[in-house]
């Protein structure tokens, strides 16, 4: 089982975070990673899934997976090939692309007998306990109220991270919480920590950042922190 | 809150069981309901909610809510009109009509405000524990692959109603469980019951016969007998 | 063939034209119709379709249906049963239920099967011409960022009307062009007959009118005007 | 613009047409367009979209596109990084992915307002002509129930084939008509010839082929007789 990142980074299909730019943020990652030792993960846009995976050893994932095996399936994102593409896991029902339950349910089933990881999205608390329940590897608990707000959820809703954390830990305690949506700073994912996020989800902070390195070294320094306490 | 009904009778979109016929399929009901004491609802198609909610006192349910509040939504169902018509509640995610989980979650919270009772439907164990999550009155739990065969759910597969009941208790005791797909007898009633489930969900069994009030007659039968042990 | 109505009063699902406040509109509308000559139609929510089309002798619509027959589709509309319910024909693929293209095609051809007049809703000239393809009874063209403002897209867009007229006509000039969005008002309508409209789609205009009557009177006035002349 | 293929090979995501084969079968398609002149487009699952785009110099295509721009939207697929992967177009509304008639008609502008090329299928001649509407570059027809069959729908339904071909010229005489669905042999293409196509859509006939290469010679080799006479 790949482990799930601390930071995951979003690059949605921003066109500033996509082709070479998915690749160099990717690498940037992965030098984080080297000098913190904090594993961070990467989600480029399907169509650079690929290049992105073959040039960095940290873990990268889909945006999304069908519900699908490889076949006649036109236009679709099967697990197989995303495994085949070097991803090492998937997002899945992030806020911008919600998808049936019983969808999530076959999807996070598909890439566990892969060997790939799911993390799921989810933006309540009720929600989260769901998709906890399908057991994925992580939960990423995200107010789609505050994406790209820079309202961090870790400071403005502070009792949906508990309370997500409380529901999840209670349906299922062996799956990891990920907190995202409007966290753009160390202190913001310091908030995360202290609320009990196993991690957390962003995007164009880093994504939008005119300096993606020193953005990603903020924002794992608070692991860095606990590690060293 | 409604009561959950022992026998839950979901009309689809049969044409024999639809109009004047869902109107007398509900009557029979009702009737049975008055000699035995169990009580049993109907989920007519949409069309006919309003005049079958009319013509009976046992609860009637929609076949399907969209997460809205009434206003400009051309060609949805809102709650608020489904409780209007005089629904006591709605199905939701029946596996003919799969919805997004947040649509689901909203729903629920929506029917719920609103003193309307959720049903959730789902195929799996896992799904059914994720659906508890939202807090519904009852989990339907339906393997897809066994409804309309006559092939009953409570014998083909006793241990999906099992590990769903026991999943649904796990994440939240207060949701009743019923099982449903392929149940067409009495004895399929009753092993339903030995398995644990609170109730049942049929279909085709009343919808299509030839004397629906004997069949719901027998249906409700194992209750009965629960109640005299 | 059910006639093409020159108004045809869309009640979305607001909760101020539901329940007997549907009937009471259908029978203003009905009485209009008596008093000038001029149909109206009517397209109240699905809940309310078999109440309101028992009511009146003027046409009623389905707001939407499902290109299915009925059968085992619960939670869907099929249109056998909206015949059934008393219905004359559907709106399909509002801007509010935009559905697929084969989705719109095959219920277009089993409405016509059924001797139902579908009336098929497009955004845009080259959307309006797609449809008109589709052989349904009416094309009703419909900018949805006009919808609910007030400004009549006969005034504000008027070459949107006269583009999708000129483009039905050249697809299939046995199609009915309406048009929608923002019309409020007698002057609204007189507009759009002189860009070449067959008719009218309103929806809030009457809807949420305090006196419904009163603007249904103003609103098929220019139609009026047009026999006399 | 991108001259429309003869021969568009789409490779699904058929599992022995993905990653280095999909580089495979997209160079031999390329030999093949060198060796006889006659334009061959490759449609690659979307994870390999960018690296085949890389390796060859005939015409790439998509299989389906999001109508967006890019910006924050978690897993879609928008024209913009379609363009900037290498792709010279793509499938739109194909019967395994279908979608809103509106989604079409957006997706078809902004591929075009990007200098790349919008195919569209569609199962009938009706749908045909009301997507030829949307002024794409080609329409590409294909009976659903023909599709992975080997029963050629320029054999099975060649009416089909003509009143498409008809209907899509009386909408708009500039879309060029491809066939598909059940396409295996040069015999096939060469029936589709004769009954007015402009080229053919083909699927498994070239991606589950042990010889790809043969294949697309055989396809192919009608068109170069075309030429030759």
């Amino acid at each position: 089982m790949t482990e799930v990142p601390r930071l995951l980074v979003n690059l949605k299909t921003y066109s500033q975070a996509s082709g070479v730019k998915a690749v160099e943020i990717a690498r940037q990652a992965e030098k984080v990673w080297r000098e913190t030792g904090v594993l961070i993960g990467i989600a480029p846009n399907v169509l650079d899934l690929k290049v992105v995976a073959e040039s960095v050893d940290i873990p990268v994932y889909s945006q999304h997976v069908d519900p699908i095996d490889p076949g006649a399936h036109t236009g679709h994102i099967p697990p197989e090939l995303v495994k085949k593409s070097g991803a090492r896991g998937s997002l899945l029902n992030h806020s911008e692309k919600q998808i049936e339950l019983h969808h999530i349910s076959v999807a996070v089933t598909k890439l566990k007998e892969l060997g790939l990881s799911p993390i799921v999205c989810a933006p309540t608390p009720q929600e989260s306990a769901a998709v906890a329940a399908l057991s994925p590897d992580a939960v990423a608990i995200e107010p789609p109220e505050l994406i790209g707000t820079g309202i961090p959820v870790s400071k403005a809703k502070p009792e949906v991270v508990q309370n997500s954390l409380k529901a999840v830990i209670d349906v299922n305690p062996n799956v990891d919480l990920l907190c995202g949506a409007g966290i753009t700073s160390g202190e913001d994912v310091r908030a995360a920590i202290r609320l009990g996020s196993y991690g957390v989800l962003v995007a164009s902070a880093v994504a939008k950042s005119p300096n993606p390195y020193e953005k990603m070294e903020e924002l794992v320094e608070p692991f860095v922190e606990i590690t060293r306490a």
